[in-house]
Parts: structure tokens; sequence; C-alpha cells
């Protein structure tokens, strides 16, 4: 063998190990945490071949590690089972199957289950259940009950994906509600925004949730601002499965939908506080003052001026700098800028104010 | 809604649509075509929940029709089926399942299996299956038997996996070779190649073949010259099942293994002579010549000068074209050039040798 | 030295060759040769910092070699030098300075200059020059008439750049016309599409040109369908300056504009015959037939159905395959497919018409 | 014009936008600040068309500005200046013509040049003048004399670029070194290591400084890991010209060569140690724990076992996470790790030292 093959088997060698390496990985997803809290990025609604899904249930564990999710929760249909002829109903086994490979990776993995009847009154997930079995029941009441009576969290599900009429609010729901039984709504799932669901959560105090409702492999390598999951963050005191549930019951979340972040403006207002940088002024002219703002996360923030001073918009990519050049007559002093965050929304079609001085 | 809200979400809008369009794109491998011969991608061996694979079978065609495969094999493990307990053994089952998608896809999908024994004497892949049930024997040769009596093609998978000791040439191999009942090997296998195999493919005539015996979910976008599976380029007479068993019994194959390409020169030859476009000579010096080579396939050629004219290496990089100075005191005249093309294997350790004039 | 710091070295080394390799490639861009025409992509418009660019004239070159270019103009300003204190004017400098490593690199690279006086009547750029000076006149029709006397191509550059009051046609332009010394209009230029310059461009047989306008580095480092400069694709009849000029005379020339295609109905007929392949339908249903549609070029195609047959809209990527599924009650007999091009543009808004008949 | 025709231009339009948006953006490079330390990105040395560069000197505030550079110096030769004829001499003409965009930049630019005489003694840079002309001298010692008195910060350039004897250790480095007028070496110059002037700068106390050298334009788009320039990081009391040359003068430096970081224990140990996040051990087994290891910078950190505990090799790439297993037959007990970071080099062939607890 010549001295450059054996180079070039050296270098095979190693990019295979830089390869297998990299699937241990977990590349960094950029959301900071909240003062008193830390930030998990949770998916909620996900499938496997034991229901409609076409994936073993481990996988999506080594989906979660590799995409840097803290915490997901397999749902697999109790009723609705195409795969039934050649993987038998079992409500509890996906849970099993996957949970071992979720404590080594430090992943958490409430069990749960999604609830299928008709819609309506439509979909919804229990999760933090103990035994799935007790859902299977005739009555769909009665399977949201049993739920609770294991102090599930409780979440209606892509609330218009059969139209509105068809996700209406019905008695039941208001039962639901009275009863203690329904915690929250998806406002986004997979591709599909639910404003109806947004605004319900808002004026019914429902936690916001987002979830991909993934069925196949997901193919992405890592989870970036251009192409990730729909998603939960969780703003949780402790990461554990009962810190996480403690953070979902008080409705502790936001949701990253596309270039989207919906939720309460608390919560928006404390990622924004905690992600972007404002610099000192680096540069004062006559007429202006310069300034370079970070967004440290990996949402773009975008903002559209509503007070007197400043840009008209102003565009701050994700894990990027941009400079900000403030027209003013008083170049030394302070400068306020009040600006809309149009994809920061604290209900659907309203984006969060924010204010700031710029010195 | 304001305007450039409304904008926004046409431009939200127009992106899913343009992401659900790209989830049937199939994105082009280039590899040409031989005189008299289609140029088939294949893979032949892979698995589902069916064996110890974490897919559902129809992901393996959704995969085929992404990645730009013209042919593949589900290769379930008769023998080996750690999901058993959830998932009851059918040996049919995985090609039943999956056959469908494959026909509305146009990829072509042989019915298969792996024949699974101890090693010794090895694993073994049989395609072309018209019933996997009667190799579920106990009798390991009376499994090749009768899959030689359905008219299966029959090779042997990863020869040295656990070794070369365990990966050595017994009487077994000889009856099955003399019997007709072997017709390839592995010469290489995910990421690892069998030298000794390649060699006895040289030396016994076999069929040199390239699979992935991919058990996870395969999360590339596409096939390209970095990133690919390893697998088994077919030179078909049609592009039908029975024109890829032709061109399989007849040996028409080449193994695209990372960076290099393994095969019978005949067929390397030809896949170079096809993709590899040299320019006349655009510019004469007093003491050179240059032209530009073309490489239109999707692996990159390195050559190494064997004669005297020409540089001492050159590579063409995939889909590219290449600027080529040589230095020549006859500028006005043909130059002659030799060389060995090093990632072109025609066996262990040997490239192919290439010679053309440029003029 | 331990043995992994020594393979790591070889591993740093061989990076380092196989970057240094990359610098010369040039990846290539797909677009077919017409028959009896060779297609060449071309750039007739950038700067240098011998006007208002900021790169050394040899840049161009370098660029064009990496970005798959067959043929640019280096068309600095006779009038606007903002460099000038630093770098005094020489008209055909740049072209000097840059000539000897085009002619290496086999790019065709005419003598050429923009000739920019107020705007009316707006700036034009020649090319095939054999000296710049005699165009440095008091006299705008002059300058233009010094270039015709060279034989010169000369085109209207970004006609509605500063509005389409400022782009009128105005008698100074009638007077380059009826002496046959405007053969051509920029209908891209840089970012911007002008529509007035194409309905001209139709309405009085002017050639169509889509050019870069660069002045900074370009820093891709390919030519994709995402990401490329406005260009004009020429169809010779041999690749040499002479031959580029007599295409350009002739009218020969499609524009690429983003994700569109510019130019008079036979050429971009022409691209789509070439380009698109359509297999024999591989499946028939009891009421549709599927194929498959491969669009080897670099530019995607959308296709808006106008006739009875096939689906509404038809999107093929660029270097990709597509499946379609045509709904029909004869499966077995051919189906007449009748469409709209609406992003090949061969008049304002008017997307070319394409039929084929799949069978 | 059609809705949807309308509804594309709409997205062209935002596209652009976009893209207009991107091109002031300023992509984050990850390093952590020091206790007490701002850390800067920094290249100190680059030319522009002023000596043997192709680019116009703004350019290199433009590529600073993207690739998220804090300082830079343009460092254009005094003696080689090609482009003479066409640009003439004009010593402090590149920093007069860059200085106020890198100001409205915010990027430091103190004044600079390349003192460029014969190797031996070879070629220095002297940046934080006031004045490049009186550098402009017969002798080469008096040149280095005139950047000392105004203040100067002087380095030996690319020490062994012309072999180790011609970058061999003279009287007149002495000379330099006693006048106290030589006060680093670069121990990376572009893609080349200087083991030699690494052990020098060990020995005698000189500033380690790693730049690129960049002639031509800087064609990528952001710095990352895996494709950036090779830099010195500085680690500043303050974000000034001052506090740069400070800082520089001190010696708290470290650079940034590929994969690799040099410099001296000390700025490495706390880069690592403001970098590097071992979370709490979150998996106990019967004989082993299992603890997530965080990289947040923009480099990758190998290390190899020098303990006894933990596996043999870690590897962390940048901006990811890690899990790691630990062996122990005491999993309730903190367990002591000991390593070497093999790629971030303290003297040639010599990695970092590095202990820490797991608990």
């Amino acid at each position: 063998m010549t001295r450059s093959r054996a180079a070039c088997m050296t270098l095979v060698l190693l990019l295979v190990m830089a390869c297998s390496a990299t699937a241990q990985t977990r590349h960094d997803v950029a959301f900071p945490d909240l003062p008193g809290y830390e930030t998990l990025l949770c998916d909620f609604h996900m499938h496997s071949v034991f229901s409609d899904g076409n994936v073993w249930p481990t996988v999506r564990v080594d989906e979660a590690w590799r995409l840097g999710l803290d915490a997901i929760a397999l749902t697999d249909h109790i009723e609705y089972q195409p795969h039934r002829a050649d993987v038998p109903t079992n409500h509890n086994r996906p849970f099993e199957l996957a949970v071992g490979k979720a404590l080594e990776a430090g992943i958490l993995f409430p069990r749960a289950t999604e609830i299928t009847r008709d819609t309506p009154p439509g979909h919804f997930n229990a999760i933090f259940l103990s035994d799935v079995e007790p859902l299977d029941t005739e009555d769909f009441v009665e399977a949201i009950e049993q739920a609770n009576k294991q102090g599930a969290f409780v979440f209606w599900n892509h609330q218009s994906w059969k139209g509105e009429e068809k996700g209406r609010w019905m008695d039941v729901h208001t039962t639901l509600l009275e009863n203690g039984w329904l915690h929250g709504m998806e406002v986004c799932n997979g591709g599909g925004y639910h404003p109806t669901a947004h605004r319900w959560c808002v004026e019914k105090g429902l936690t916001m949730l987002g979830n991909s409702d993934i069925h196949a492999p997901d193919i992405s390598g890592r989870t970036t601002a251009d192409e990730h999951r729909t998603l939960t963050l969780v703003f949780v005191k402790e990461r554990t499965v009962d810190g996480l549930k403690e953070a979902l019951q008080a409705g502790r979340t936001a949701v990253w939908f596309n270039n989207q972040m919906i939720g309460r403006a608390e919560w928006l207002e404390g990622l924004l506080a905690e992600a972007i940088e404002i610099a000192p002024v680096h540069r004062r002219g006559k007429d202006y003052v310069s300034t370079k703002v970070a967004n440290r996360m990996d949402v773009e923030v975008q903002l559209e001026r509503t007070g007197s001073a400043g840009p008209a918009s102003i565009t701050l990519p994700p894990r990027s700098t941009t400079m900000v050049r403030i027209g003013t007559k008083s170049p030394n002093e302070p400068v306020d800028l009040t600006y809309e965050a149009t994809n920061f929304l604290v209900a659907p079609g309203e984006g969060l104010s924010v204010s700031v001085t710029v010195e």
C-alpha cells in the first residue's frame, strides 16, 4: 500500500469516527432561562407504529436528543390504530418501550396518550398518566375523567383542523372546564395555527401549547430558526417530570411556531429581556446615534415602531447582531424607543409592546 | 389586519406550499447510463420493525424516492426479530405492506429476506422471491436451496463483520457455489469495506454489491457525493424487476462506497467514458496546453500519473469542471496521458488504469 | 508525538489539500444546449476599483470561473470614478489587467465599458470594443457612435432605475435605434426587473439581457437555483468572442432572474424541450396514470393548467424528478396536457404556453 | 394581474427585503468573556489593492462586520506594491479610506502596516501607528525603531514561511527584543502553523498571534467552527483601541487555528472554565453515572484521558451537548476526571491538562 493510500485510509477512518461522534451530539438550541425558571423545549404530541405513526417508539427519543428537546410525550391514539393487524393494541407499550432510553438521555418522558373520539368534541391529549388502559372507555367524558383521576394534564388538540364549525365550543367543553378537567389547548399543531384556540386560551386562562403531531420519521438534523418543529417552551422551577407538570398547570409556556413566539405577555417579555442585548451607543453623530443590538435566541424578533423615535422597523435575526442607527437631535441624551414585536403574539394579530431606552 | 401582516401571511402560506411540494421531490443523483444499459441506483439490504429495524416498511419506499434510488429490497431477518413480542412474525408482511407504495413511486421492489444463521457461514440475502415462508427452515443449506428454487438472486452479506476467521470460506460456501446457489457478495456494507469479499468476487466471478443495511430512519435529505448510503449501481437492459435480476445475474454492477467506486474494469471504464468530458485545448502556451475536464457524476475521480505527461495528480470533484495545465514541449501536438484512477477500484488496492489523448 | 496526533496532522494536511483543490473547482450550472447552439452563461455588466466597484479587475475573472460563467464583460464607468484620487483614470486598464487570466481560464472576455451620462437618456453598455478611449467624448450620441464604429454591441441598462419618467423613450433613443446603434436592453439588472424594457424588447426586436451590475466582491461559492446572479443565457454557434457577438446581435438570449426565465418564446421552448424529460407512464390506475417528470435545469418550472387534463398546477424543482398523477377515464390512452409555464415569461405577465402528450 | 401572480410578487419583494436585511447582519461567534476581561475576535494582518491585495480597503471592514470580528488591522506592505503603476504609493491611505466605516460599525481599527524587507530577518507588522510614512526608511532596524517611537505593537509574521533556516533567530532579533521593540509573533498565519515561533513565544514571553494574511476577497458568509479565518482572541479590560493595545502588550491572547486553540495555559483554562458546563449527574446505574457536558464555544474540545476514570477520549463538538457515561464502582460518590485537551495547545505538541469532579 502506498503512502498516499495509507493516509487516505486514515482520513476515512477519522471521518467515520467523526460521524459516529456526531450521532451522539445534540446541537444547542438557544433560548434563555427566565429569572427563577429554567426553559425547557418540549413536544407533547407525536405518534409511533403503535397507532398511525411509522417509527418504533424509541426513535422519538433519539430524535428528541438530536434535536435538543428536553421533554416529549408519546401520544399514540387509543382509538385509531391502522397497524393493529400487525401490531396488536397495547396502550401502555409505547411508553414502556421508550422510557429506558429517555432516562438514559436525560429527557423527561411522561406517560401519555391521545383520546381520539369524534370531532366534535375533538381530540385531546392526556399526559402524566400512570396507566393508559383505564382511558379506553366507551364514553368520551369518562375517558377525560379517568385521565384527571390520574392527575393528568389534559389539552385539546388542533381545535379547528376540521374547520371552525367542527371545532366550536360545546357544552361538553364547558363541562370539562368547570370540572377542572381541561387545562390547555394546542394553539399550534404541526404547520397549523388555530387563532380561535389562541383566543380561548387568553380568555379562559388555558395553557397554550404547540406540538409537532409528527407521524413520519423526523429527518431534520438539528433544530434551527429556519427549520424546527412546532414546540412548546415550558418555564420550570425544576427539571423533573413533576416540575414540568407544575409549570404546565401554572400556564408558564410559550409556543414556537415557524418564525413566531406565542404566549402570555409576561413570558414573551421575559424571553426578550434575557435574549436581547443592547450595547451602549458606540457612535454619536450630529443627528444620530448608532448602537448594536444582539439577539441571542433562535428566533427572529421583528419590531415595528409605535413610538416617535428609531427606524420604522427593525429585524433582529436569530443569534446575530444588528446595527441600529437612531436619528435624534440630542445625540448625547438617552433616546426612548417604543415598538411592537409583531412576531411575538400575545393574542391573535396582536404583538407584544416593548419599550427600551438607548443611551 | 395591517398590510404588512397580510403580506406576511401570504409569505407563510407560500412557504408552506413550497415545503409540501418539496416533500414529493426527488433530487437527481448523477450517474451516466452506459451504452446499451440504463444505470439504476439500488440498495438491496435494509430492515423494518418486522425484524430489528425501527421504521414501518413503507418508510423505506419514502426514503428511496427522496434519495433518488431506483430499486430497493426490504430484507428483514427470518431468524432475528427482537420486536416479536409486539410485532408477531410474518415473513411476507413487510413486502406486502410496502409494495403498493413502491409501484406508485415507480421503484423496483423485489420480495426479499435475510437468512441469518450463525456466523460462520454468515448472513445471506435472497431477493426476487415469490414467498419468504418456505425459507424459514431448520437447515441453512435448505433455506438457500428454497430461495434458489424460487429463482432468487442470493448473496453473502458483510463477509468479515465478525472478523476474517469467522468470515472464512468454508466447504458449505463451495457447495453453494458449485450448485449455482450463490451469486454475489457484499463488497461493502454500511460503513464497512470487505477486501476479502472483493477479492473472492474477482476470483470467482461473483457479482459485487454494496448496500446500506440500514436499521434506523434515514435522515439525509438527499443523496450527494459527500453523504450517501453505500449503494449498488446496476446496469440494466430494461427498467423492470426482471431486467434488474438479469443484470445482477450477469454481474453488471458497481459499488458506490464513500468516495470510491468498486467494480469490474469494464463497468468502471464505462462510467468514466460517459461522465468525464475533456474539452478541446483552449490555451496553448510556449511549453504547456490548458484544458478543462468536466466530471458529470456524483463521485469524485482521483487520478495519479503513471505515464510521463500531465500533473502528478488530478482531482476531478463531482459535478464540476477542473482546469488542467499540461506541460509539453510540443504544445501544438496531441499529448497522451496515462493515469491510475485510485478511487475506482478493480481489485483491493488496485485502481483502474486510464489513458486519454488531449488535443 | 503520539499516534493519534500524527493521524490528526495527516487529516489536517489532507483537508488543506482538499481546500486548495476546491479553489480551482468550478461547479456545474445546469442548462441544456439547444439544437445547433451551445448555451453560455454570461454577465455583461460589472465594476472594479477603476470605477465605483471595490475589487481588482482580476477578481471578476476568478468569480466567473468559480460561479460557472462562460463570458463576462467588465464595464467600468467612463464618467463616474469615485476612486480617481487613488486610481487615476485609464479606461482600457481594467480589461488589460484581467484579460490574461480570462484567457487562461477559457472565459470569453470582450473589452467593454459603461457610458454613464445623465438619466435620461440613461446608462448604456458597449461591449466588443477595441479601444475604450474614443468613447470618452463630450457628446453622448457621439460616444454611442464611436462604440458602433468599433462594431460594439450596445444596450441600455436598468431602464427604470430612477423611475419610469426618467426611463422614458425619447427622441434620442429613436435616433440610436434608427441608426442601428442600439441593440439590446437590460430587462433585469441585479435585483430589479424592468417590465417596460421587457415590452420594448418584444416590440422593437431588441435583444434581452440580464446582468448583475455587481460592485462588491461576490461572496457566493457557487451558482444555484436559489442563489445566483441575474445572468444572460446566450445561445451561440461557436464558443468564441465572435460567436458571442453574433448570437447577441441575432437576439438569441434568455434572462435568468431569480426564479424566472425571460426571453423569446423560441428560446424558452428550446430550454424546456431539452431540459424536461417525461418518463413513460409507469402506473395505470382505474382512473389515473402516473408518470415522472424530470427537470434537468437549474431553474424551477412552474406550470398552471390551461387545458382540461392534469393537476391544476405542477412545480418541477431544479435538478429533480417530480411524480405527476393525471386523472383520466381512459388510462390506456395518451393524455394531452396544456399548461402555462408562469415563470417562463415571453412578455410582461405572460408565461409560455406548453403542450405535451403523456403516454 | 392574477391573484397568484400578485402573491408571488409579494413573496419576491419580501425575500428581497429579507436579503438586504441579512447584509447588515452579523452572526454571533461564540466565545465566552473571561472574568474581568471581554473577549475580542481579531485579525491583525490583511491586505488591500494598496499593496498586493485585491480589494478596496473598505471591503475589509465589511468582511469584519459580517464575520463577527471586533478588531482588524489593515497592513499593506510598505515595500511591495505590485499595483503601484495603477495605485500610486500612499502608505496612510488604506487606513484613511476605511476608518470611517470602521467607526460606524463599531470595529476597532488601529492604523497599521507590514514592514517587508528580506527574509531573513522576515516580515513584521506594526499596529497602533499614528503615521506610516516615517517607517518607509532605508534601514530595517530604523523602521522598527520608528514604529516603536510611535508606540506601536510590533510582531514577527509567519516565521518559517520560507523554511526554518530563513526563519532562524538572528542577532537582529535579539537586538529588537532587548530594545523592547519586538512584542509578539504570529504562531499561525493563514493555513500555516509555526511551531518554532510557538516555542519562542513560550520561552521569551512574546505575545502569540494568529492572523489571516488575506489578500483575496473573503467569500465566507459567516465564521463557524468548520470554516473560519486564523484569528487572535484578545482578552481586553475595555473595548477600545487603547484597551486592545494594553491587552496585546500584556500577552492576553489565544490563537484560533483550524480546530485548535493555542495560547498560555491561563487563557485556555479560562476559555474552558467559562464555556464548558457539566450538568449534575442525571442517571446513576449500578456501575456507572451519566452526565451531559455542554460546550458553548465555537471550537471543539478534544479530551484524552490521563487519569483513571472516564472514557478514553471525549469529543465535545462546538455549541452542542454530549452525553458522557462514566464507569464507577461507587455511582453515588463524586468521580474525579483528569484529561488532556489535545487541541488546546500550551506548547508545541502539548495539550492543556484539565481536571474536573463529576457529582
